[in-house]
């Protein structure tokens, strides 16, 4: 069976509550998500590392070091341990890849 | 110091020489490459899985098991050991995320 890909632009749409990521992908034990970002999420960290790339919207993700504002098509890693807060600036849609075992 | 955002779009267009992934992101041992595609690459398989995601363009991947084609804003997991060869059916701005070293 040949591998089955995936439309951003048709998952983007089942996603209907905020913060509450769909996986779209696997890469070993990697994966890729996708999540509405609406409002503030809270204060946390992780023990792994965690990329952000924004397909739609506009995000700030505060940190204890200054605040990162990711536009359309922009992104950025937060290093594992590092405490931090995705905020939508605007109803948002975010890839996000991480460790499938992020905790 | 707050960790240093990307801008997709603005790689894009240091993106020069086809086939030649730059890396924009790390995630723990994994990494976000971006690359142009033009023409037709080779067939080869790697030890790991391989995700791509067509931000620009259109591309096929062709697999002993059939072809997968990529508009933009689709992608799709190559599973390790799973022999195939990209082709850009247009120009195209490709992400792929993957194993640091992937062979």
């Amino acid at each position: 069976m040949k591998p089955k890909k995936f439309s951003l632009t048709k998952i983007s749409k089942y996603l209907k509550k905020p913060w509450t990521p769909i996986t779209i992908a696997r890469v070993d034990d990697y994966i890729l998500n996708i999540a509405k970002f609406e409002n503030n999420y809270h204060w946390h960290r992780h023990d792994k590392d965690e990329l952000f790339i924004v397909l739609k919207g506009k995000i700030k993700i505060k940190t204890r070091k200054g605040n990162i504002i990711l536009n359309k098509n922009e992104g950025v890693t937060i290093p594992k341990n590092v405490e931090h807060c995705p905020v939508a600036i605007k109803s948002s849609i975010v890839l996000m890849f991480e460790d499938s075992k992020l905790k």
